[in-house]
């Protein structure tokens, strides 16, 4: 199999290591990359680091950024006083993109996973608490995902931050924009119709 | 889009030129990346970096290695009297791959392109044609693809190398193992007709 000498296996292998890479695509890449000029390499090999090195925790909301307090948490333009609380970066990537948010976030970097063993010490729920008891927060926006993790960590949220008085919503489920009937599966049908709205 | 800060965003792109990697993929795999122990992500930079500088074309036949002459044209097991003539090292490899082949290999590192003008000062054939005059073959084996520009590079070097007398085959079309005459199209399938043999 070493067909290209010991480096480039072990570049292979190291592709092979990342999510969604197959063997046949490590091995695309890694053949991409030894015909790209050497510069090129080692330009993404710096980015790469950078990248890493330089992400840190958003001290306010604990999203992934590249500065101790995030940009959305630093603006003065959003709403301070609305957190949607999300389990990662990627979904408050999700909703940043629909334009539609305004107010801040808490992002959770997880979910409790009661069947690993994973409590609420392994995400980020005493830096929301710390969050909730140093500024006036007048709507926690639960955006978990609606998978079992994510309800139980909605639930979990809720029971803990209802004793505070503050306005506790949780995203809507139901068929999705575009979606067929027929295709959705039966949980998400009771949803919709138990969240059905007058018109 | 920076909600990760611009190192993380300046990965996203950098991964997105990759071949094969949409901007969802290159997302994820950004996100797995920073998630990472930063001693993993200098690895897998430093391994990047070696892979391209290591890389070089063997002398002989110009396949990409990392040693001056690869460990196929240095062995004695192999019979170099029998050059089998690929497109890329991984044409090469795959060949290998099946373990049925014990002679050598040139590897052109490309294709004639004639619609690009891509002539054949652009592959190594002149490189292939110092190793007929520098020793004895008994058969050369044309194993580009059986694609427009492979079909064309092995006919020009039929015409150039067959004044030498040596013998030039050239590796079956046909239909594939297991393939359904249903779902092949129709080149292939006269292909397989022309070739037919004899039971």
């Amino acid at each position: 199999m070493n067909y290209y000498g010991t480096p480039v296996t072990n570049l292979i292998e190291e592709l092979r290591r990342l999510p969604g890479i197959g063997s046949k695509s490590a091995q695309r890449l890694a053949f991409h990359i030894i015909n790209m000029p050497e510069e090129h390499v080692e330009h993404l090999a710096e980015v790469l680091v950078s990248a890493r090195k330089n992400i840190r925790y958003c001290k306010k909301c604990c999203t992934l950024t590249d500065r101790d307090v995030c940009p959305i948490c630093s603006s003065d333009k959003r709403d301070h006083s609305t957190i949607m609380v999300v389990e990662h970066t990627k979904d408050l990537a999700a909703y940043e993109k629909t334009g539609q948010y305004n107010g801040v976030y808490h992002v959770l970097q997880g979910t409790l996973v009661p069947s690993l063993g994973k409590g609420p010490e392994d995400i980020r729920f005493k830096e929301l608490e710390a969050r909730l008891d140093s500024s006036p927060v007048k709507e926690l926006i639960l955006a978990t995902n609606s998978s079992l993790d994510g309800e139980a960590t909605a639930m979990y949220i809720t029971k803990k931050v209802k004793p505070r008085g503050i306005r506790i919503t949780r995203i809507a489920s139901g068929v999705p924009i575009g979606g067929e009937l027929e295709y959705i599966d039966e949980v998400t049908l009771s949803r919709a119709l138990d969240g059905r709205i007058e018109l």
